[in-house]
């Protein structure tokens, strides 16, 4: 029997400590090809390199079976040119990360990682997202690897529902507090405030740096929000249709009366 | 009675015909204040600017009361900036457009001219994206401006549902043939299949444009693809909340059969 097809993507580049271990569990469950970004790409959600080229060069960055593409593009970019151009087939599983930081409720939209994955499930593709709530470039991911290893085993036997991929966020250790299991539930009603830093260049022109706080408005227990605070892995179904199915009555109201 | 305040953006830049022309609409309605990209954003989706400063210059380009700031940043970039550091008070309104293309279907979720509508509902504003079927530079909004000008009283005067925006798609004047009127509708489920063009350098390496062709697979007729190609403009109700929520209990079985 031919061995699954795994593409495996990411935002933060092709050398984070976090797709290298994702790239190390994949390599057990089939024939790993790696297409990700040669520069950290956190945030660029789901952009496509439109008004520039893109480069996209084969690379060996340690060792094991995966091939390996580093790609001057976007993460989504990265998912385009490895069904299109690269891969000879259909790959079996695209899985996106491990994302160094949360993609939870809110941060979903704006998420590289998240958005690599959705655009494999757009083509028909099985695709999960996994990110570490650990900012750090030395997260420690080696409490996430069994849940990843539960995840991709199950999502490899059953299939997801079409139109869909799923967001895992995995919290991290805190006080040695082990990770107590797997909760699947919806994205929490949250949102950045933000608090752009602005300062003053070497000319005196100023200029300014995007920060921001995390307000989750949300306290209900059926959230991503909820199982992470509470040291669960949360796993959130994630579609594309963004129609808002319950507004459209309310909406035909507003324009003629239909 | 204090004028609504009202926030337009877009993606294809500040001098672009189609914000000059959305600008020229909005200011019979308040006090404008714009804030767009300084240049061409197409694509980018709900990217945010995470590893690069962002400058923000006020700036005079035509005649007429408006207030206006052009942007380094993504069209997700301008609406945060405005809301956060350049308008004293919430818009009453957010507007982002006139597109130049659609963004109908599954081009919403690469669009920055519907990010920047999300995004403005994100933070509890009444938020519409408007967009043109003709990718032209010198597309031709005459026939646009009655709907537009329709759609923004209606939501001006009754406000939309919390966690929604409008994505409004005018079509292109074919044969002379007018716009028939407005369709509410959900969107088409529709893709687009890429095709990179691989070109040499002069130094002999080669990189890629992306290219693709838009595939509609959504024959029924309540959809904004539907609406279009039988001349109506489409009015899709946007929602920022991307859970599957009919796929909750189908995950939840694959994990644990909780």
């Amino acid at each position: 029997m031919r061995k699954p097809l795994i593409l495996v993507v990411n935002d933060d580049g092709i050398t984070a400590n976090g797709i290298r271990n994702l790239i190390k569990i994949m390599n057990d469950f089939g024939d790993v090809v790696v297409v990700a970004p040669d520069s950290p790409q956190s945030g660029k959600s789901h952009a496509i390199t439109l008004e520039e080229t893109i480069r996209c060069d084969k690379v060996k960055i340690d060792n094991g079976p995966q091939i390996e593409y580093s790609c001057s593009g976007t993460p989504v970019d990265c998912v385009k040119l490895a069904l299109n151009k690269l891969l000879d087939r259909k790959p079996d599983l695209c899985v996106s990360g491990i994302n160094h930081g949360s993609n939870s409720s809110i941060n979903v939209i704006y998420s590289g990682t998240m958005s690599a994955a959705i655009e494999g499930a757009l083509d028909g593709i099985p695709s999960i997202g996994f990110s570490l709530l650990d900012y750090s470039k030395d997260a420690d991911f080696s409490e996430s690897t069994a849940f990843i290893r539960l995840i991709t085993k199950q999502v490899l036997k059953n299939g997801l529902n079409d139109g869909i991929c799923l967001n895992v966020n995995i919290p991290k250790s805190i006080n040695q507090q082990k990770i107590r299991g797997i909760r699947v539930c919806r994205q929490a009603r949250a949102n950045w405030v933000e608090e752009f830093e602005e300062r003053t260049d070497p000319k005196g022109r100023s200029y300014y740096w995007l920060t921001g706080k995390f307000i989750n408005y949300d306290k209900a227990d059926d959230t991503d929000e909820w199982a992470l605070a509470n040291q669960y892995v949360s796993v959130v179904p994630v579609q594309f249709d963004v129609t808002s199915h319950p507004s459209l009555a309310s909406i035909k109201k507003l324009f003629f009366n239909e």
